[in-house]
């Protein structure tokens, strides 16, 4: 490309995370919420989404209905593909990080060392694992989509908590006991989380609008 | 989830991508970049890029460098692989343009057939085609990697524009002859485009600190 003697400097200038955080008031970076199906795990991802969005802390939430008919519809559920799932959400969201915004991905991530991978490929403090803790007789008891009913009749194969394993976190940054603890209080703690570590300023919208004591 | 009754309002609530463009002040798109390798594709979307940041419009440049080593590092360049690297490309700039960003994507991305694959995925108006047109002369002198050096000697096969076909955009959105058109000349060709279409507003940046007159 021509480029003017005095318009040298523009080559390859492109913007820095850093440089993102400095100018949106804000750190990046990835919430990965892990547990059962029917644990809570979307509801709570997109209930803190509309949260930060009050705060005007840009934000994203990767689940099911956006990245398993998208970038990964030529996945199965073998072993293989599930990690290959997890590897390709995991990529995502640190472009989202990179983009300077907080990712929220909302997946069961039933093995621990997919989950490990993905914190390792993220920079250090950027990666927040939420373990949305409830045991599987309530998550059956909920099962809005009846997808539990039809994994005990054998119409699902290798369901989580059913019939495959789910390997719980060792060291999460966060535990939710979804089936003791109301909405409200989980999202409080993950905004407390945010809060004390510095990923969000102290605001006048802390306790939201939404969010009440 | 225990839920109090007067909160039951929150499941599933989550920030479309209307009220996103509504909060941020502009609308967000893909804008495709396609060419010959030395075009000049990765320094158009990073420049462009840097003039969006300071104008406050979130912004996020893929390119082989964020996504070739990373989601993409499974591929290889055989014709299913660009296919998918594509495709993958074109979901992931989908989830951007979802979560309210501008999108940049810089790639050679030679075959008709893929690039209207993504311009389908995304909603009306949501995909900016920009043939970055250069003749292969040209690109050949600038040859920063030494790429087309290694292609002519056989080193690399199926090297578009010498051993590979690049098939032109029939109607792309925009034009940028680099061999003809000023850096300045082209980022501001690009950010009026973005301007009358509604795009971003009329702001006192338009002529932006970096572009000069």
């Amino acid at each position: 490309m021509r480029n003017n003697e005095n318009n040298l400097y523009w080559h390859k200038h492109s913007v820095t995370t850093k440089e993102r955080w400095k100018s949106y008031g804000y750190k990046s970076c990835v919430i990965w919420f892990t547990g059962l199906s029917a644990a809570g795990k979307s509801t709570l991802a997109n209930v803190l989404s509309k949260e930060l969005h009050i705060m005007e802390v840009k934000n994203y939430v990767l689940d099911g209905d956006n990245i398993r008919h998208g970038l990964n519809k030529n996945l199965g559920f073998s072993h293989d593909d599930r990690k290959e799932n997890i590897r390709r959400i995991g990529e995502v969201a640190k472009l989202f990080v990179d983009a300077g915004l907080i990712a929220m991905a909302a997946f069961i991530s039933p093995y621990r060392e997919d989950r490990s991978n993905v914190r390792r490929l993220l920079g250090n403090g950027q990666f927040i694992e939420v373990f949305v803790k409830c045991p599987v007789s309530e998550c059956e008891k909920r099962d809005p989509k009846g997808i539990y009913k039809r994994a005990r009749a054998g119409e699902i194969k290798e369901f989580t908590g059913v019939s495959a394993p789910y390997e719980e976190p060792e060291n999460p940054e966060i535990i939710l006991k979804t089936d003791e603890m109301s909405l409200e209080k989980c999202i409080k703690t993950l905004l407390n989380y945010l809060r004390e570590n510095k990923y969000i300023q102290d605001s006048k919208y802390i306790n939201g609008t939404n969010v009440k004591s």
